[in-house]
């Protein structure tokens, strides 16, 4: 497929993209119009059906893939498409890791170093809970195409799996480093501490908050799907069952950061230092590849409350 | 019974107390002897085993119920009894109200009250979840039993029914004079809002933060126990849970207190002023009640940021 | 009357607007012109003199109720008015309740509630108080039209009145419900709490801040005002002075919040109470009566510090 | 008079000393006596009077000011008195200022550099408001004799004033270097800035919060003297009035210390500069006078959330 | 010169300008052409050069002083400059004070004034130290040309040495009246304590953070240009030095405003009081300079948290 | 060694022990005696000197190394020793890393660790500084016997070594996941973040703060002390020594807890959260080690606003 940020103007278009936007207009005489904003993941573009009534225009929703045909014209400095047909495209015909942003890393292979450490716990009991999430398919198949994010860090297509993945490294790390840890509890927690991101963010393409995540957040949902599986697990220690959930509730580390509960254990303390670690970094990472050649000062950013720059070195 | 409130030097006692502390400890002379401090509703003593290896005092532990036989006498200005013997009491030989602070209110009057506001749930949903706790016998002796504190306000017991009717009554107030309110979800919601503390804080005579509620808190668990209850009923429509859970979780009203979301809906913000209320109101009745006849200026409180003092009229 | 609301291209009117905003401007080629903007309760519309120096173009000035005459056209998708003619309406030729927002109760109704608190107070010197005010027919004139802010909650005609009788019903409610509290002292803190705002934010139609307001605040203003009144009444007893002036200036809450007090009595605290209760539930129910039938996520609030939506049920 | 900090072992003494602290006690074998604290300028001292009953004890309350007649002695390393006699000691025959810390600047002088401002002062209102006051010798005198705070800075004999004077002194300063600030109201807004103090708190020999200090404040309570004597100045102007109270209200600088505005004029803002300034100077001269001779780290001093130490220069 | 603020439409220009901004741009017809504004002390100015490639346009940068040959018009009611001709001019050409906003007070005899407090310092390592500063002939160039900041307050030429008098002034008269403080140490301090900003912020033209600045910041920079300096002065003590840098490093008196220490020392804290009285007063003087005849609200101000206006008398 | 945990009652010991803490004091009876509290790694123990004038009693100071010959008696339940002759020891007859508390890791091997990471600096200026401090011998020395605190984590001997390499291997890890990372600059700044400790803390025996301490602290202090180095290296470009002392500057990563500067580069921001989880994980091993066989609840930790528990896998 021709990418958004390739064409020029006098191309001609018969591609499938995403309608991320559709509104109608009037032109100053009165004829109806409609605004569209079409998006791959290299990029967005704004598009014009300017016969809307047209039978080549068929009808389509916003976030629905369309095949678009069309001009590349130029408007004031920037591209546009007049569009001259629409057809709404049908699952299979496009691959949506084409339209949204992806992990820039290979997500089988990430997945698979995600169970080598599940393979890896030794109590029964924590490996019984981890393996029933990790090796099942329809949750392997979610957990490799969700966001950690609708923006911020790790807003792409296997940005849960990247940062899940980024968190339990450390934590491995950690558990080497600092004998105080417990090896086994703090892996399930890094591994689990997100896992409510699958129902506080919608999928892909709308990738925006639920109705789940707007009223209880990923912290809350993350206890209710563990404290359901821990139910099915014959044997399952009350006191770790708390401790694993503890873990989860009180991993942004503080009050005002949504946490019910501040660290109480060491691991709860250590998983929150991983995942303000692996979040930092990559929105770092994520500040200066946006930033492309730029060397110089990038402004004031609001998040790390400082102006940034790359290093000169 | 002889209330510790009643008795003088020289009374002599054979009541059932509970023992709230117990140490041992050794004379100047090198006998051992044993430390106690017994308890009822009105008040503790100092105790003291002269001779803990006699055949007349039982095994017993901290905050088991004991039979005390002794003689009260005076030491520095300060009444103390000296024990003889002890026996441990069995269940049923004494009533737990008699030992710990109790609701001035009558705790069955005030569980009728609730089970009005129970019976008058339109919504066939809330309805069935509200029954099914507050119908059920062992739940309802718990609520009933229950403290809402291990200190600060309603720390008695009949203290989670006081408050949590408080709160239902104000809900029902608002109900009834703001028409944005939905009446079912803000009284179901009130009637919940502090289950969780039968789980995060044990029963009398310990009323003490359990494991559960260093943990996870009473939010958490509370979320925990309605989840639990809902998927037991058929067809609980999921946002109406979402919501009923929403308003659990805002209740504290600030990150900073404790609610991992603000409220996002009118009812969770109308909980979480009914719950503000009674419980400042609360607090500040039972810091004048502990002032007794004093008119004066309290000192400062920490609670107020202020000092304090009752109004002259 | 047309209301704003109801009018369409073609329209021609000839009624009684206010004028919310005017300035003079000059055309492309030159030619001096009025942008105006009129206002009903319903709403604003642009408007446009062409020919100011017309002589059916009287003079007025910003905030003058005038008679319109002109023409409905549409500009860029919006109404405008072509304007003929100009004339300066005469007081009595309007009613300034068509011209603003007004409560949607009964003002008068609201005002009777009022004064049955009021002869029900019973001790002598508070009750003497409130009736010097709330009996006097200029206050009663100016307390009914007053709103209780520029904008935010209860921004409107009657706004004064109807925050006053809300906090006024719950302290009520909460002078049955809690003991601790003295009903007088409080009903006629409540009824004098915002009374400041009389002087702090002037008369519709401009009901703007003043100097008295942007320098001294209505908690200041309030103070004076009592204690001048105060000052008139025989044998009024100091101290209840100073615990009545206590509860209005405390009545925020918070010094962070303008009150150069935190609430030190228990009256003084439950005023604070349900001042912010029948404010934060009055606000929701204006953003949500803002957000007519959208039962969506409203997006952030920034007061609410969340994204809000309306119940399911 | 034999001043406390001069007393030694044997010493007998028959002097006049302020009685700061009084309460009945028993001794091991149960006889009465009395455990007080005597206070003169230079310090306190523990006194018992071991036969309360005797005809020598005359009647006698906390601050009241007793003749003394009893011998020193030594007890656990501390100096005691053994008081034989007590008598109440008349208005007259003692002067307050040996009994109290009393500023180290002379008061009469201070007072005179108070009267040169107020009568340079050019504006009419202004000037009057001013003499009002200072000229009135009622409370010139009760001026010269109040301190500024119950501890912290100026918290002795004359304190008010040497404080006022400092703040004075620094407004002129600012009023001669920075054209921005009007003298006139600058001044004016100085001289009265604390003058709320005279009701917030007592008068020496107690120097304590009042119920006017603990409901009210000297802000509030300074208003409302201002207010009560600006009516009586035919043709003040009430913009001028808004203005000078805006000053007095805002001078603390922020809402979090007390302030219900903050400063919305030049002089309001500078008022707060020169008291803060005024304030924290003293206040660290205070702590290092304390220190005496010491010249090391004095440790971590909570007001200024440093370890503090004198300069080695 | 022709000044910004004087240019009429039709007027013709031929005047060295500064080039505060430049971009390349095309019309809607494909021609190109160049935006810019050019700027003089009294304001700015839109320019177009329609003919960029034209033989009477010079090459010049951002920044660059430039001759200006073109005609004065007037577009959507503002001003505009059509370019005919632009030479670079060089050196010596222009005075950069025509250029820049600049101190309203005599620079050199403001640095007569710092003089007078250098020539007095009496400690004679601290005089030394002053010296080999104020004395040297680079330093006072840089001195007097330096603003104090990008923006807010003393951002103009001279504005640094405006800044630096306002502040040792104050300390003057802190150490006359306030005898805990030590002149010299006070004074030295109070000189050199903003000595970072000649590397923080570029020179005039640019006026802007350098890398200095947003790495390190002028206090860390303040401390770096002493510590250099002391090195070569032989018997430096260097406990004296520890203070005067500790003055430097704690002088914006929190850690929240960037200093990595609290006051520790009275000199310190006594600059830190001087430092925020003279920007304070500073910027509402500029504040109300912008506002010219405007008596009126003036707007909420972020800085001071107030909306803010001159005062009536 | 007789270690001082390993005494009993009746014990005669003539050992080397520090002298922690000294003042003469008298008994009842008036004859003076000495209070001495000894110490060696293991404890503290009281002490007397019945007869300081005896000639069995050398000269000595606080935290001098003496022998002393006594014997272990028991007073009021606690060990005592009565001192019958010390001997103030000369340097070499004893091991400080007996009498203070020491990393529990091998001081040698953790250098050698440190050695590798400075032998692989691959940029030359940042190679030629960490080797002209860390191949230093006496720079070794000092840096291998440092605390990293007064108190809280790493206050022992070896435990600013341990600290630095904790933080060291974390940021070696952190290149190694995180390519955005220069490996380089962010060692270099590891190994350096807390290098002014050297000046900050005193050495043992003391370990405690120093007048640099107090009056700069070691951001300050360390930030001198590189930048002495850099001037001696030629060549070191100004930029990356601008950057390195950025990431020392803001290594604390908030103001609010010492950082001049929020961290601006990507290492600044690592080397804080390497700092932060060290410290933190540090921390909590202390506090767990302290509680020994404690698998309860520990109570309230300030510094972790949490009561904490061991977990129990």
């Amino acid at each position: 497929m021709k990418y958004i940020e390739t064409l020029h103007e006098g191309d001609r278009i018969s591609d499938i993209y995403l309608c991320k936007f559709r509104q109608a207009a009037t032109t100053k005489n009165g004829k109806p119009y409609d605004n569209l904003i079409i998006q791959d993941k290299t990029g967005v573009l704004d598009a014009k059906i300017w016969d809307p009534n047209s039978s080549g225009i068929d009808e389509f929703d916003i976030l629905d893939y369309i095949e678009v045909f069309g001009d590349v014209t130029s408007f004031q400095g920037a591209l546009q498409v007049n569009i001259k047909r629409i057809r709404k495209a049908g699952e299979g015909e496009y691959n949506p890791s084409d339209y949204f942003p992806v992990s820039s890393k290979n997500i089988d292979v990430m997945y698979q170093e995600i169970m080598v450490y599940v393979n890896n716990i030794k109590n029964t009991y924590l490996s019984q809970l981890t393996k029933s999430f990790f090796e099942d398919n329809s949750f392997e198949k979610k957990f490799k195409a969700h966001s950690a994010a609708k923006s911020v860090h790790h807003g792409f297509i296997g940005g849960l799996l990247e940062h899940t993945l980024g968190v339990v490294n450390l934590c491995n790390y950690y558990a080497n480093a600092y004998p105080v840890l417990n090896r086994d509890l703090l892996i399930t927690a890094a591994l689990f501490h997100d896992v409510g991101k699958l129902k506080e963010i919608s999928e892909f393409p709308s990738n925006d908050y639920t109705d789940d995540g707007q009223l209880l957040g990923h912290i809350i949902i993350g206890v209710e799907i563990l404290g359901e599986r821990i139910r099915c697990i014959e044997g399952f220690p009350a006191c770790l069952a708390l401790e694993l959930k503890h873990c989860i509730i009180a991993h942004h580390g503080e009050l005002a950061y949504g946490s019910p509960k501040k660290p109480a254990l060491a691991e709860a303390l250590a998983l929150n230092l991983a995942d303000n670690t692996d979040a930092k970094i990559q929105t770092i990472t994520e500040l200066f590849n946006a930033a492309g050649d730029n060397q110089d000062w990038l402004g004031y950013n609001r998040l790390f409350e400082s102006n940034m720059r790359k290093t000169s070195i």
